[in-house]
Protein backbone atom coordinates (compact mmCIF):
# COMPACT_ATOMS: atom_id res chain seq x y z
CA UNK A 1 0.00 0.00 0.00
CA UNK A 2 1.32 3.61 -0.61
CA UNK A 3 2.79 5.30 2.00
CA UNK A 4 2.20 9.06 2.20
CA UNK A 5 4.85 11.40 4.29
CA UNK A 6 3.69 14.89 5.23
CA UNK A 7 4.68 18.37 6.92
CA UNK A 8 2.50 19.77 9.45
CA UNK A 9 2.38 23.01 11.15
CA UNK A 10 -0.10 23.88 14.53
CA UNK A 11 -0.76 25.71 17.28
CA UNK A 12 -0.21 23.12 20.61
CA UNK A 13 -2.49 26.07 22.64
CA UNK A 14 -5.75 24.14 21.91
CA UNK A 15 -4.75 20.60 22.09
CA UNK A 16 -3.82 18.19 24.42
CA UNK A 17 -0.28 17.83 22.66
CA UNK A 18 0.13 15.43 19.86
CA UNK A 19 -0.79 11.67 20.76
CA UNK A 20 -4.15 10.75 20.58
CA UNK A 21 -6.57 10.63 23.63
CA UNK A 22 -9.96 9.05 24.20
CA UNK A 23 -11.61 12.96 24.04
CA UNK A 24 -10.02 13.04 20.65
CA UNK A 25 -8.66 16.73 21.45
CA UNK A 26 -4.90 16.37 20.16
CA UNK A 27 -3.35 17.05 17.13
CA UNK A 28 -3.24 13.30 16.16
CA UNK A 29 -6.85 12.97 16.38
CA UNK A 30 -7.41 16.51 14.21
CA UNK A 31 -5.10 14.65 11.78
CA UNK A 32 -6.77 11.41 11.65
CA UNK A 33 -10.31 12.62 10.85
CA UNK A 34 -9.41 15.01 8.37
CA UNK A 35 -7.45 12.11 6.35
CA UNK A 36 -10.10 10.10 6.91
CA UNK A 37 -13.12 12.79 5.99
CA UNK A 38 -10.81 13.95 2.88
CA UNK A 39 -10.67 9.78 1.63
CA UNK A 40 -14.50 9.80 1.98
CA UNK A 41 -14.41 6.54 4.43
CA UNK A 42 -17.10 5.62 7.07
CA UNK A 43 -16.00 7.16 10.84
CA UNK A 44 -15.28 4.20 12.04
CA UNK A 45 -12.19 3.53 9.74
CA UNK A 46 -9.40 4.87 10.79
CA UNK A 47 -6.09 5.90 9.23
CA UNK A 48 -3.77 5.21 11.60
CA UNK A 49 -0.63 7.97 11.22
CA UNK A 50 2.65 7.95 13.04
CA UNK A 51 4.63 11.16 13.59
CA UNK A 52 8.33 12.33 14.50
CA UNK A 53 8.03 14.30 17.67
CA UNK A 54 5.01 13.66 19.91
CA UNK A 55 4.83 17.02 21.35
CA UNK A 56 3.19 18.04 24.67
CA UNK A 57 0.39 20.23 25.32
CA UNK A 58 1.35 23.37 24.63
CA UNK A 59 3.92 22.84 22.30
CA UNK A 60 4.12 23.86 18.64
CA UNK A 61 5.40 22.39 15.37
CA UNK A 62 6.42 24.31 12.58
CA UNK A 63 7.49 20.88 10.83
CA UNK A 64 6.23 17.72 12.24
CA UNK A 65 6.83 14.98 9.93
CA UNK A 66 3.93 12.12 9.75
CA UNK A 67 3.22 9.26 7.24
CA UNK A 68 0.85 6.90 6.55
CA UNK A 69 -0.19 4.39 4.48
CA UNK A 70 -2.82 4.40 1.85
CA UNK A 71 -5.15 2.78 -0.54
CA UNK A 72 -6.25 6.41 -2.39
CA UNK A 73 -4.41 7.63 -5.22
CA UNK A 74 -4.05 11.44 -5.17
CA UNK A 75 -2.02 14.08 -6.39
CA UNK A 76 0.26 15.39 -3.47
CA UNK A 77 -1.19 19.10 -3.73
CA UNK A 78 -4.59 17.08 -3.32
CA UNK A 79 -3.49 16.08 -0.34
CA UNK A 80 -2.00 19.18 0.81
CA UNK A 81 -5.36 21.08 -0.03
CA UNK A 82 -7.94 18.74 0.54
CA UNK A 83 -7.07 17.75 3.90
CA UNK A 84 -6.34 21.34 5.03
CA UNK A 85 -9.99 21.90 4.02
CA UNK A 86 -11.02 19.30 6.88
CA UNK A 87 -8.10 20.56 9.75
CA UNK A 88 -8.96 23.30 12.12
CA UNK A 89 -7.46 26.70 11.48
CA UNK A 90 -4.27 26.33 13.67
CA UNK A 91 -3.02 22.97 12.34
CA UNK A 92 -2.08 22.93 8.80
CA UNK A 93 -0.11 20.14 6.35
CA UNK A 94 2.75 22.70 4.49
CA UNK A 95 3.51 19.31 2.03
CA UNK A 96 2.93 16.19 1.17
CA UNK A 97 5.13 13.34 -0.80
CA UNK A 98 4.67 9.54 -1.67
CA UNK A 99 7.43 7.72 -0.34
CA UNK A 100 8.40 4.27 -0.21
CA UNK A 101 7.79 1.83 2.39
CA UNK A 102 11.37 1.76 3.84
CA UNK A 103 10.95 5.45 5.18
CA UNK A 104 9.96 6.11 8.53
CA UNK A 105 9.13 9.22 9.67
CA UNK A 106 10.27 8.35 12.93
CA UNK A 107 13.00 5.68 12.42
CA UNK A 108 14.35 7.41 9.76
CA UNK A 109 14.93 10.73 10.81
CA UNK A 110 18.35 11.62 11.69
CA UNK A 111 18.18 14.59 13.83
CA UNK A 112 15.20 16.65 15.13
CA UNK A 113 15.48 19.91 16.08
CA UNK A 114 13.52 22.10 18.75
CA UNK A 115 13.55 26.08 19.55
CA UNK A 116 12.57 27.81 22.55
CA UNK A 117 11.28 31.59 22.64
CA UNK A 118 11.87 33.28 26.26
CA UNK A 119 10.81 37.44 26.71
CA UNK A 120 12.67 39.05 29.64
CA UNK A 121 10.31 41.61 31.10
CA UNK A 122 8.80 42.69 34.30
CA UNK A 123 5.55 42.91 32.58
CA UNK A 124 3.83 39.36 31.81
CA UNK A 125 3.17 38.39 28.06
CA UNK A 126 -0.10 39.40 26.56
CA UNK A 127 -0.54 39.67 22.32
CA UNK A 128 2.76 36.88 22.49
CA UNK A 129 1.00 34.62 25.29
CA UNK A 130 1.39 30.91 24.77
CA UNK A 131 3.55 31.56 22.22
CA UNK A 132 6.90 33.24 24.19
CA UNK A 133 7.90 31.52 27.68
CA UNK A 134 8.55 34.30 30.22
CA UNK A 135 11.07 35.59 32.34
CA UNK A 136 10.19 38.54 34.80
CA UNK A 137 14.11 38.69 36.25
CA UNK A 138 16.76 39.62 34.09
CA UNK A 139 18.97 36.63 32.14
CA UNK A 140 22.97 36.03 32.18
CA UNK A 141 23.04 35.55 28.51
CA UNK A 142 26.80 34.51 28.42
CA UNK A 143 26.51 32.45 31.67
CA UNK A 144 24.21 30.68 30.12
CA UNK A 145 25.82 30.02 27.10
CA UNK A 146 28.93 28.65 29.25
CA UNK A 147 26.32 26.33 30.74
CA UNK A 148 25.38 25.07 27.61
CA UNK A 149 28.28 23.66 26.69
CA UNK A 150 28.72 21.25 29.20
CA UNK A 151 25.30 19.42 28.18
CA UNK A 152 26.86 19.46 23.97
CA UNK A 153 27.90 15.63 23.02
CA UNK A 154 27.21 11.99 24.27
CA UNK A 155 25.61 11.89 27.56
CA UNK A 156 23.33 9.98 30.33
CA UNK A 157 20.86 12.65 30.75
CA UNK A 158 19.12 10.91 33.26
CA UNK A 159 18.79 14.26 35.49
CA UNK A 160 16.58 15.37 32.76
CA UNK A 161 14.44 13.00 32.19
CA UNK A 162 10.28 12.34 33.13
CA UNK A 163 9.40 9.53 35.11
CA UNK A 164 7.10 8.60 32.13
CA UNK A 165 10.12 8.73 29.44
CA UNK A 166 9.49 5.26 27.61
CA UNK A 167 13.10 5.26 25.57
CA UNK A 168 15.25 2.32 25.80
CA UNK A 169 18.14 4.64 26.78
CA UNK A 170 19.21 7.54 28.68
CA UNK A 171 22.30 8.01 26.36
CA UNK A 172 21.15 10.99 23.61
CA UNK A 173 23.35 12.92 21.14
CA UNK A 174 23.54 17.00 21.29
CA UNK A 175 24.64 18.33 18.47
CA UNK A 176 23.47 21.92 19.11
CA UNK A 177 22.58 23.86 22.27
CA UNK A 178 23.12 27.48 20.94
CA UNK A 179 21.32 30.80 22.70
CA UNK A 180 20.99 33.96 20.97
CA UNK A 181 19.42 37.42 22.09
CA UNK A 182 17.20 39.69 20.38
CA UNK A 183 15.70 42.93 22.50
CA UNK A 184 14.12 41.45 25.02
CA UNK A 185 13.52 37.83 23.20
CA UNK A 186 15.89 34.99 23.96
CA UNK A 187 16.02 31.97 21.25
CA UNK A 188 17.43 28.54 22.36
CA UNK A 189 17.81 26.28 19.75
CA UNK A 190 18.11 22.59 20.34
CA UNK A 191 19.35 19.55 17.97
CA UNK A 192 19.96 16.19 19.59
CA UNK A 193 19.79 12.65 17.51
CA UNK A 194 16.60 11.90 19.75
CA UNK A 195 15.50 13.74 23.13
CA UNK A 196 13.98 11.69 26.20
CA UNK A 197 10.45 12.94 27.45
CA UNK A 198 10.72 16.30 28.69
CA UNK A 199 14.54 16.54 28.55
CA UNK A 200 14.25 19.97 26.61
CA UNK A 201 12.10 21.57 29.10
CA UNK A 202 14.02 20.56 32.05
CA UNK A 203 17.09 22.09 30.32
CA UNK A 204 15.46 24.93 30.37
CA UNK A 205 14.74 24.87 33.57
CA UNK A 206 18.49 24.38 34.27
CA UNK A 207 19.87 26.84 32.43
CA UNK A 208 17.37 29.48 32.96
CA UNK A 209 18.12 28.63 36.81
CA UNK A 210 21.65 29.47 35.81
CA UNK A 211 20.53 32.69 34.12
CA UNK A 212 18.88 34.02 36.54
CA UNK A 213 21.70 34.18 39.09
CA UNK A 214 20.05 31.38 41.25
CA UNK A 215 22.89 28.66 40.85
CA UNK A 216 26.59 29.04 38.90
CA UNK A 217 27.30 27.92 35.69
CA UNK A 218 29.47 24.94 37.40
CA UNK A 219 26.04 23.61 38.56
CA UNK A 220 25.07 22.69 34.92
CA UNK A 221 28.19 20.08 35.29
CA UNK A 222 27.33 19.00 38.46
CA UNK A 223 23.52 18.42 37.84
CA UNK A 224 24.45 16.39 34.61
CA UNK A 225 26.94 14.17 36.95
CA UNK A 226 24.04 13.18 39.35
CA UNK A 227 21.77 11.08 36.74
CA UNK A 228 19.06 12.21 38.45
CA UNK A 229 16.03 13.98 37.84
CA UNK A 230 16.02 15.39 41.67
CA UNK A 231 19.17 17.40 41.47
CA UNK A 232 17.95 19.73 38.76
CA UNK A 233 15.29 22.73 38.55
CA UNK A 234 11.53 22.60 37.82
CA UNK A 235 10.49 21.79 34.64
CA UNK A 236 10.23 24.42 32.36
CA UNK A 237 6.54 25.85 30.91
CA UNK A 238 5.80 24.64 27.10
CA UNK A 239 5.18 28.36 26.30
CA UNK A 240 7.33 29.26 23.49
CA UNK A 241 8.60 25.78 22.77
CA UNK A 242 8.42 24.99 18.77
CA UNK A 243 9.73 21.57 17.34
CA UNK A 244 11.14 22.75 14.34
CA UNK A 245 11.32 19.59 12.90
CA UNK A 246 13.25 16.10 11.64
CA UNK A 247 16.68 16.14 9.46
CA UNK A 248 16.41 13.20 6.82
CA UNK A 249 19.26 11.77 4.42
CA UNK A 250 18.45 13.58 1.65
CA UNK A 251 17.99 10.34 -0.31
CA UNK A 252 14.53 10.38 0.84
CA UNK A 253 13.80 13.90 -1.43
CA UNK A 254 11.73 15.43 1.06
CA UNK A 255 11.48 18.95 1.26
CA UNK A 256 12.96 20.83 3.84
CA UNK A 257 10.90 23.81 3.43
CA UNK A 258 8.51 25.14 5.72
CA UNK A 259 7.30 28.90 5.63
CA UNK A 260 8.25 30.16 9.00
CA UNK A 261 10.92 28.13 9.83
CA UNK A 262 13.13 31.78 10.14
CA UNK A 263 12.25 34.22 11.98
CA UNK A 264 8.87 35.68 11.93
CA UNK A 265 8.29 39.44 11.87
CA UNK A 266 6.21 40.21 14.84
CA UNK B 1 -8.55 64.72 40.06
CA UNK B 2 -5.29 63.18 39.30
CA UNK B 3 -4.76 61.63 35.94
CA UNK B 4 -2.98 58.36 34.78
CA UNK B 5 -2.05 57.34 31.48
CA UNK B 6 -1.19 53.54 30.46
CA UNK B 7 0.31 51.96 27.64
CA UNK B 8 -1.79 48.46 26.89
CA UNK B 9 -0.73 45.75 24.66
CA UNK B 10 -3.01 43.20 23.39
CA UNK B 11 -4.45 40.53 21.22
CA UNK B 12 -7.67 41.58 19.53
CA UNK B 13 -8.66 38.22 18.65
CA UNK B 14 -10.92 37.33 21.63
CA UNK B 15 -12.72 41.03 21.33
CA UNK B 16 -15.06 42.89 19.52
CA UNK B 17 -12.56 45.52 19.29
CA UNK B 18 -11.43 48.27 21.52
CA UNK B 19 -14.57 50.44 22.30
CA UNK B 20 -17.22 49.01 24.83
CA UNK B 21 -20.49 47.60 24.12
CA UNK B 22 -23.14 46.10 25.64
CA UNK B 23 -22.22 42.65 25.84
CA UNK B 24 -18.63 43.76 27.53
CA UNK B 25 -16.68 41.20 25.08
CA UNK B 26 -14.06 44.36 24.22
CA UNK B 27 -11.02 45.68 25.16
CA UNK B 28 -12.21 49.07 27.01
CA UNK B 29 -14.70 46.94 28.75
CA UNK B 30 -12.16 44.60 29.95
CA UNK B 31 -9.81 47.18 31.20
CA UNK B 32 -13.05 49.38 33.11
CA UNK B 33 -13.33 46.19 35.04
CA UNK B 34 -9.99 45.48 35.96
CA UNK B 35 -9.23 49.28 37.17
CA UNK B 36 -12.79 49.13 38.95
CA UNK B 37 -11.76 45.61 40.48
CA UNK B 38 -8.36 47.05 41.64
CA UNK B 39 -9.65 49.99 42.75
CA UNK B 40 -12.19 48.51 44.96
CA UNK B 41 -15.18 50.61 43.80
CA UNK B 42 -18.31 48.43 43.38
CA UNK B 43 -19.80 46.94 40.09
CA UNK B 44 -22.23 50.66 39.83
CA UNK B 45 -19.07 52.81 39.30
CA UNK B 46 -17.88 52.90 36.02
CA UNK B 47 -13.69 54.77 35.57
CA UNK B 48 -13.93 55.82 32.55
CA UNK B 49 -10.92 55.35 29.90
CA UNK B 50 -10.30 57.40 26.92
CA UNK B 51 -7.89 55.50 24.16
CA UNK B 52 -5.95 57.02 20.89
CA UNK B 53 -6.91 54.16 18.46
CA UNK B 54 -10.00 52.62 18.51
CA UNK B 55 -9.18 48.79 17.34
CA UNK B 56 -11.40 46.72 15.21
CA UNK B 57 -12.55 43.55 15.86
CA UNK B 58 -9.40 41.06 15.40
CA UNK B 59 -6.80 44.39 15.27
CA UNK B 60 -3.86 43.54 17.93
CA UNK B 61 -2.09 46.70 19.97
CA UNK B 62 1.45 46.74 20.92
CA UNK B 63 0.86 50.11 22.60
CA UNK B 64 -2.51 51.25 23.12
CA UNK B 65 -2.37 54.55 25.04
CA UNK B 66 -5.24 55.39 27.32
CA UNK B 67 -5.94 58.29 30.26
CA UNK B 68 -8.36 57.94 33.08
CA UNK B 69 -9.41 60.32 36.02
CA UNK B 70 -9.31 58.84 39.90
CA UNK B 71 -9.32 60.16 42.77
CA UNK B 72 -7.36 56.93 43.98
CA UNK B 73 -3.01 57.31 44.91
CA UNK B 74 -1.24 54.55 43.79
CA UNK B 75 2.71 54.00 42.90
CA UNK B 76 3.05 53.83 38.73
CA UNK B 77 4.60 50.07 39.71
CA UNK B 78 1.35 49.05 41.84
CA UNK B 79 -1.06 50.39 38.80
CA UNK B 80 0.90 48.16 36.10
CA UNK B 81 1.42 45.29 38.45
CA UNK B 82 -1.92 45.25 40.15
CA UNK B 83 -4.16 45.98 36.98
CA UNK B 84 -2.92 43.08 35.24
CA UNK B 85 -3.95 41.17 38.17
CA UNK B 86 -7.15 41.68 37.11
CA UNK B 87 -6.78 41.29 33.05
CA UNK B 88 -7.24 38.68 31.18
CA UNK B 89 -3.99 36.98 29.94
CA UNK B 90 -4.09 38.39 26.21
CA UNK B 91 -4.17 41.87 27.73
CA UNK B 92 -1.76 43.60 29.72
CA UNK B 93 -0.24 47.15 31.02
CA UNK B 94 3.06 48.09 30.21
CA UNK B 95 3.59 51.26 31.48
CA UNK B 96 1.63 53.21 34.01
CA UNK B 97 2.61 57.22 34.65
CA UNK B 98 0.51 60.38 36.11
CA UNK B 99 -0.18 63.12 33.73
CA UNK B 100 -1.39 66.62 33.89
CA UNK B 101 -4.97 67.21 32.99
CA UNK B 102 -4.08 68.61 29.95
CA UNK B 103 -2.72 65.74 28.35
CA UNK B 104 -4.74 63.85 26.60
CA UNK B 105 -4.23 60.28 25.05
CA UNK B 106 -5.87 61.56 21.87
CA UNK B 107 -6.04 65.24 21.32
CA UNK B 108 -2.30 65.39 22.19
CA UNK B 109 -1.28 62.44 19.87
CA UNK B 110 0.94 63.99 17.13
CA UNK B 111 0.87 60.73 15.13
CA UNK B 112 -0.35 57.35 14.64
CA UNK B 113 1.89 54.17 13.97
CA UNK B 114 0.04 50.77 12.41
CA UNK B 115 1.63 47.87 10.79
CA UNK B 116 0.24 45.06 8.55
CA UNK B 117 2.17 41.83 8.30
CA UNK B 118 0.91 39.53 5.62
CA UNK B 119 2.22 36.00 4.85
CA UNK B 120 2.69 34.72 0.83
CA UNK B 121 2.28 30.95 0.80
CA UNK B 122 0.36 28.89 -1.48
CA UNK B 123 -0.50 27.09 2.04
CA UNK B 124 -2.78 28.98 4.63
CA UNK B 125 -2.19 29.78 8.20
CA UNK B 126 -1.68 27.92 10.84
CA UNK B 127 0.44 28.92 14.24
CA UNK B 128 0.32 32.64 13.18
CA UNK B 129 -3.75 32.70 12.15
CA UNK B 130 -4.90 36.03 13.16
CA UNK B 131 -1.53 37.21 13.90
CA UNK B 132 -0.88 37.92 10.05
CA UNK B 133 -2.85 38.32 7.32
CA UNK B 134 -2.46 35.89 4.21
CA UNK B 135 -1.97 36.19 0.55
CA UNK B 136 -2.11 32.49 -1.46
CA UNK B 137 -1.35 34.40 -4.46
CA UNK B 138 2.55 36.12 -4.60
CA UNK B 139 2.85 39.49 -4.35
CA UNK B 140 5.24 42.18 -6.55
CA UNK B 141 7.46 43.88 -3.76
CA UNK B 142 8.22 46.95 -6.36
CA UNK B 143 4.97 47.33 -7.56
CA UNK B 144 3.03 48.33 -4.21
CA UNK B 145 6.65 50.34 -3.23
CA UNK B 146 5.77 52.71 -6.24
CA UNK B 147 1.92 52.68 -5.34
CA UNK B 148 2.60 53.61 -1.53
CA UNK B 149 4.41 56.84 -2.59
CA UNK B 150 0.95 58.43 -4.11
CA UNK B 151 -0.42 58.14 -1.14
CA UNK B 152 2.02 59.59 0.44
CA UNK B 153 1.46 63.46 2.03
CA UNK B 154 -1.65 65.37 2.78
CA UNK B 155 -4.81 64.17 0.70
CA UNK B 156 -8.56 63.69 0.41
CA UNK B 157 -8.86 60.13 1.93
CA UNK B 158 -12.78 59.39 0.99
CA UNK B 159 -12.20 56.63 -1.50
CA UNK B 160 -11.26 55.03 1.80
CA UNK B 161 -13.56 55.84 4.17
CA UNK B 162 -15.51 53.55 5.91
CA UNK B 163 -19.41 54.84 5.79
CA UNK B 164 -20.09 55.31 9.71
CA UNK B 165 -16.72 56.90 9.66
CA UNK B 166 -17.16 59.56 12.39
CA UNK B 167 -14.32 62.19 11.40
CA UNK B 168 -14.75 65.84 11.21
CA UNK B 169 -13.31 66.20 7.69
CA UNK B 170 -11.80 63.15 5.19
CA UNK B 171 -8.01 65.07 4.90
CA UNK B 172 -5.57 63.47 6.53
CA UNK B 173 -1.36 63.22 6.31
CA UNK B 174 0.17 59.96 5.79
CA UNK B 175 3.84 60.47 7.01
CA UNK B 176 4.48 57.19 6.13
CA UNK B 177 3.78 53.93 4.35
CA UNK B 178 7.39 51.85 3.92
CA UNK B 179 7.28 47.94 2.68
CA UNK B 180 9.36 45.78 3.60
CA UNK B 181 9.99 41.92 2.58
CA UNK B 182 11.37 39.04 5.27
CA UNK B 183 11.73 35.41 3.72
CA UNK B 184 8.11 34.92 2.72
CA UNK B 185 6.47 37.69 5.14
CA UNK B 186 5.60 41.40 4.56
CA UNK B 187 5.39 44.13 6.36
CA UNK B 188 3.58 47.24 5.96
CA UNK B 189 4.17 50.56 7.90
CA UNK B 190 1.87 53.02 8.35
CA UNK B 191 2.32 56.41 9.86
CA UNK B 192 -0.34 59.36 10.14
CA UNK B 193 -1.53 62.41 11.85
CA UNK B 194 -5.07 60.21 11.98
CA UNK B 195 -6.51 57.78 10.35
CA UNK B 196 -10.09 57.61 8.86
CA UNK B 197 -12.56 54.66 10.08
CA UNK B 198 -11.17 51.39 8.16
CA UNK B 199 -8.48 54.03 5.88
CA UNK B 200 -5.69 51.29 6.57
CA UNK B 201 -7.30 48.21 5.64
CA UNK B 202 -8.63 49.63 2.58
CA UNK B 203 -5.21 51.32 1.51
CA UNK B 204 -4.05 47.61 2.20
CA UNK B 205 -6.75 46.27 0.18
CA UNK B 206 -5.67 48.75 -2.88
CA UNK B 207 -2.02 47.77 -2.15
CA UNK B 208 -2.35 43.72 -2.86
CA UNK B 209 -5.02 44.29 -5.47
CA UNK B 210 -2.05 46.05 -7.44
CA UNK B 211 0.78 43.69 -5.85
CA UNK B 212 -1.22 40.59 -7.51
CA UNK B 213 -1.22 42.35 -10.43
CA UNK B 214 -4.88 42.75 -10.66
CA UNK B 215 -4.79 46.62 -11.58
CA UNK B 216 -1.70 48.57 -12.58
CA UNK B 217 0.49 50.86 -10.53
CA UNK B 218 -1.27 53.64 -12.13
CA UNK B 219 -4.42 52.46 -10.26
CA UNK B 220 -3.84 54.01 -7.18
CA UNK B 221 -3.57 57.50 -8.18
CA UNK B 222 -7.02 57.08 -9.97
CA UNK B 223 -8.61 55.25 -6.65
CA UNK B 224 -7.15 57.93 -4.52
CA UNK B 225 -8.10 60.87 -7.50
CA UNK B 226 -11.96 59.62 -7.25
CA UNK B 227 -12.68 60.20 -3.95
CA UNK B 228 -15.49 57.49 -3.28
CA UNK B 229 -15.15 54.59 -1.79
CA UNK B 230 -16.74 52.38 -4.61
CA UNK B 231 -14.03 52.72 -6.52
CA UNK B 232 -11.52 50.55 -4.40
CA UNK B 233 -10.92 47.53 -3.69
CA UNK B 234 -12.55 45.55 -0.92
CA UNK B 235 -11.48 45.85 2.68
CA UNK B 236 -8.48 43.81 3.81
CA UNK B 237 -9.05 41.07 6.49
CA UNK B 238 -8.08 42.69 10.32
CA UNK B 239 -5.59 39.64 10.77
CA UNK B 240 -2.23 40.68 10.71
CA UNK B 241 -2.78 44.40 11.71
CA UNK B 242 -1.03 45.93 14.95
CA UNK B 243 -1.80 49.10 16.35
CA UNK B 244 2.00 50.72 16.83
CA UNK B 245 1.29 53.47 19.27
CA UNK B 246 1.12 57.14 18.77
CA UNK B 247 3.72 59.79 19.12
CA UNK B 248 3.91 62.67 21.61
CA UNK B 249 5.75 65.62 22.34
CA UNK B 250 8.75 64.97 24.70
CA UNK B 251 7.32 67.41 27.00
CA UNK B 252 4.81 64.67 28.63
CA UNK B 253 7.40 62.44 29.51
CA UNK B 254 5.52 59.27 28.20
CA UNK B 255 7.95 56.20 28.11
CA UNK B 256 8.52 55.23 24.29
CA UNK B 257 8.89 51.77 25.57
CA UNK B 258 7.39 48.25 24.44
CA UNK B 259 8.80 44.75 24.52
CA UNK B 260 7.20 43.42 21.14
CA UNK B 261 8.01 46.66 19.30
CA UNK B 262 10.45 45.26 16.83
CA UNK B 263 10.20 42.29 15.07
CA UNK B 264 9.74 38.93 17.38
CA UNK B 265 11.37 35.99 16.55
CA UNK B 266 9.66 33.35 16.32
Amino acid sequence: MPRIALGLSYSGSSYLGWQSQKGGNTVQDKLEDALRQFSGSPASERVVTNCTGRTDTGVHALMQVVHFDTPLEREEFSWMRGVNRFLPDDIAVQWAKAVPSEFHCRGSALTRRYAYIVLESPMRTSIERQRVGWSHLPLNLKAMQEAAKVFLGEHDFSSFRAAQCQSLSPVKTLMNLSISQRSAYYRFDFEANAFLHHMIRNLMGCLLTIGRGDQPVSWASEVLAAKKREFSAPTFSPDGLYFLGPTYDEKWGLPNRTVAFDWLPL
